[in-house]
């Protein structure tokens, strides 16, 4: 794109009150949003979306899995540039997690009509099916079905938690559709909420995405003996909850020690019996250990595998390990990474690279297609949380870096 | 007593036959029982005690606390010599724990009967209501009333885990009485189960109970910030699950150090939300410490207050500390602890002295008579479980240990 081109901005208050419609839909009583995918307030949001799309001119597909594609044509048909993202939500989610990189490339495009800017390139708004993972396991299930890393057969016989089938789902709110979305993808662009506080900690605007954290969860569960807190010496002792207890002191340390982007987290742990006079007998123990880096992430799963031999002996306790689920880090392409940082410059905004630590649609997109992610604060870092919130000037910057980068490579025509 | 006495034995058969036939009063499909304190099937279990105490001739008293005294008279109407414990039991007990004192004290009676032997002093078998505090607040609930620990008309207002009213329930299952129970009491002593591993694990027959352990729990709220366990970097957590294991840990460190009989168990820990990737916003815990020695047990409890003070800090964290139960340690009465001791090694049997880690009616007869404990060996230490179970032979032993520290106290008349 020619920089003697005058840069189209994005109207931030049209975006906030399109975000702000979406989040009334499947809207809680005390704040925050439910649209747990493919249920009635999801279909409600998917509705929306379309009819958005409809009037925005663009050309609007429904793929197998769900997923929805709105497409703003180009002198081109293909490669696409895409941006993307989902509009499900947890069961006590808010108006940012998803909604935002889906609503901001919808505002990229209605800038764009607005200042009568054509492009080489099409653009492509795709929402995809179950990103969250609340309803229906695995997450990203839409994105993955999409780049092919997931059967479609197997993806639609899921069970919900609540024991729905997702095909069927499907079918009965109308989004089981029968064309292919654009798998010719050019770039691919995702803005969404930081969900963590490195931005607001730091002042920051933009985060700069390099990539996503590699993810090791093991659920750990020990077996000990239960016995009498009162009765029982020390060295007759299998304590259970003794040993998940060392094993997550271990695991503080050792993530403490590793430095770096290393994070370890004990979040669930769970003692039987659970009572304040007996030894627990079992304890049921969840590890999520993350690292942009492989190589250090296996370091601290080995670590971890050490602890767990030598606090299992020490303790007399049996540790049975569940791998519940393991990814690799994942590196977005340097080039659209670097237009991320250039355009944050360019605009006058702070910005730092950083990992994601969460998961999203743009890690299974880069399988197959040079993919990019732009964060913007989360107040308080909150997210997955009815207070998640993201003040309009953060969302307004974001959406300015999306539509800088799509334009970039959709390649405006002067 | 005279060591030229002719020595009765006790009829263990008879013995484990009526342990056993009270035993099918609220017994369990799989086995053990379920008479909690009140009950109907506990009143069916009160019912067979009286017509036993009746059928052996004693005089039965029921007082305003439903506490049943069945007394074989002596040459003298006062002191009596008690040997007491409960019926009731846990919701999932066993058999021997509580009606093996009571029954035993039964059995000592038939003993004397059999051979003819008179004493000076009256002999009260006593099974004492509320023992285990499994279905009403507090447990030992009838003995402290009997010993004036608790107001009566406080005791009878209590209300059950069922939301029934004590005193209520004593006038439907006909056990509110009139009478006052025996206070003048020249012994007392309760057979019970071990309730532990060591008598089993050393291979002794007889355990010489000097005391019961000081009880300290400790209930610790900590508080920190749910967070995303992908995107907080750690710097930036207020982790409440590592605050827990970090002083779970700690505990476990800490009794060990002090080692002799100190014991602690954090035995309930409870994280919120309690997700794998979500970093725990709150810990509930307890912390269990016990120990002989008031002074040691107090050290414990300093050790741990300075624990959870550096750790709040260090993890930023706040903790709120509740005390749940504080009892300081009991002491038998050394002249019977010895007596017991004196009589194992008259019969041939194996002793060693221990403390009681668990509550006992004795410790609270020791607050206006002098009292002592015989434990017997408890297989595999289990007991408050339906597998609870103890060897025909130390059942014997225990009863045959009881009859002849009754008969030192009651003065046989030759």
């Amino acid at each position: 794109m020619s920089e003697t081109l005058q840069q189209p901005r994005i109207d931030t208050a049209r975006l906030v009150a399109r975000i702000e419609a979406l989040g009334r839909i499947g809207a809680l009583p005390g704040g925050g949003v439910c649209r747990l995918a493919l249920g009635d307030d999801e279909k409600r949001g998917r509705d929306f979306l379309v009819a958005a799309m409809r009037d925005a001119g663009l050309e609007v597909v429904v793929d197998a899995i769900g997923n929805i594609f709105g497409t703003r044509v180009g002198r081109r048909t293909a490669p696409v540039v895409m941006l993307g993202s989902h509009i499900d939500t947890v069961a006590t989610g808010g108006l940012y997690d998803g909604a935002l990189g889906v609503l901001a490339g919808l505002e990229v495009l209605a800038t764009l009509d607005d200042a009568g800017i054509e492009t080489e390139y099409p653009i492509t708004v795709a929402a995809f099916t179950n990103e969250e993972g609340a309803r229906f396991a695995p997450d990203m299930l839409g994105s993955l079905v999409h780049v092919g890393g997931l059967d479609l057969d197997e993806a639609l016989a899921t069970r919900a938690i609540d024991g729905a089938i997702l095909g069927q789902e499907l079918q009965r709110i109308g989004y089981a559709g029968g064309d292919a979305g654009p798998r010719d993808i050019r770039a691919y662009f995702e803005l969404h909420i930081e969900q963590g506080p490195i931005l607001e900690d730091e002042a920051i605007d933009i985060g700069v995405v390099e990539g996503v954290q590699g993810i090791s969860w093991t659920e750990l569960t020990i077996e000990g003996r239960s016995a009498h807190a009162g009765t029982t010496p020390l060295r007759l002792r299998r304590d259970a909850g003794l040993a998940a207890a060392r094993i997550a002191t271990e695991v503080g340390a050792m993530v403490r020690a590793i430095g770096g982007d290393q994070v370890g987290t004990v979040g669930a742990l769970t003692l039987s019996p659970n009572l304040v006079n007996v030894v627990a007998q079992k304890a049921v123990m969840t590890v999520d250990l993350r690292n942009p880096d492989e190589a250090i992430l296996q370091q601290s799963e080995a670590a971890l595998a050490e602890s767990v031999a030598r606090i299992g002996a020490e303790e007399q306790v049996t540790v049975e390990r569940r791998a519940l689920a393991r990814f690799e880090p994942v590196a977005f392409d340097p080039i659209l990474v670097d237009q991320v940082e250039d355009a944050a410059a360019a605009l006058g905004l702070s910005s730092r690279r950083l990992y994601s630590g969460a998961g999203h649609d743009a890690q299974m997109i880069a399988r197959i297609a040079p993919a990019a992610m732009i964060f913007v604060p989360s107040v308080g870092g909150i997210s997955h949380n009815i207070q998640e919130f993201t003040r309009p000037d953060d969302l307004g910057n974001g959406a300015n870096v999306l539509l800088r980068v799509a334009l970039a490579s959709a390649d405006a025509i002067l």
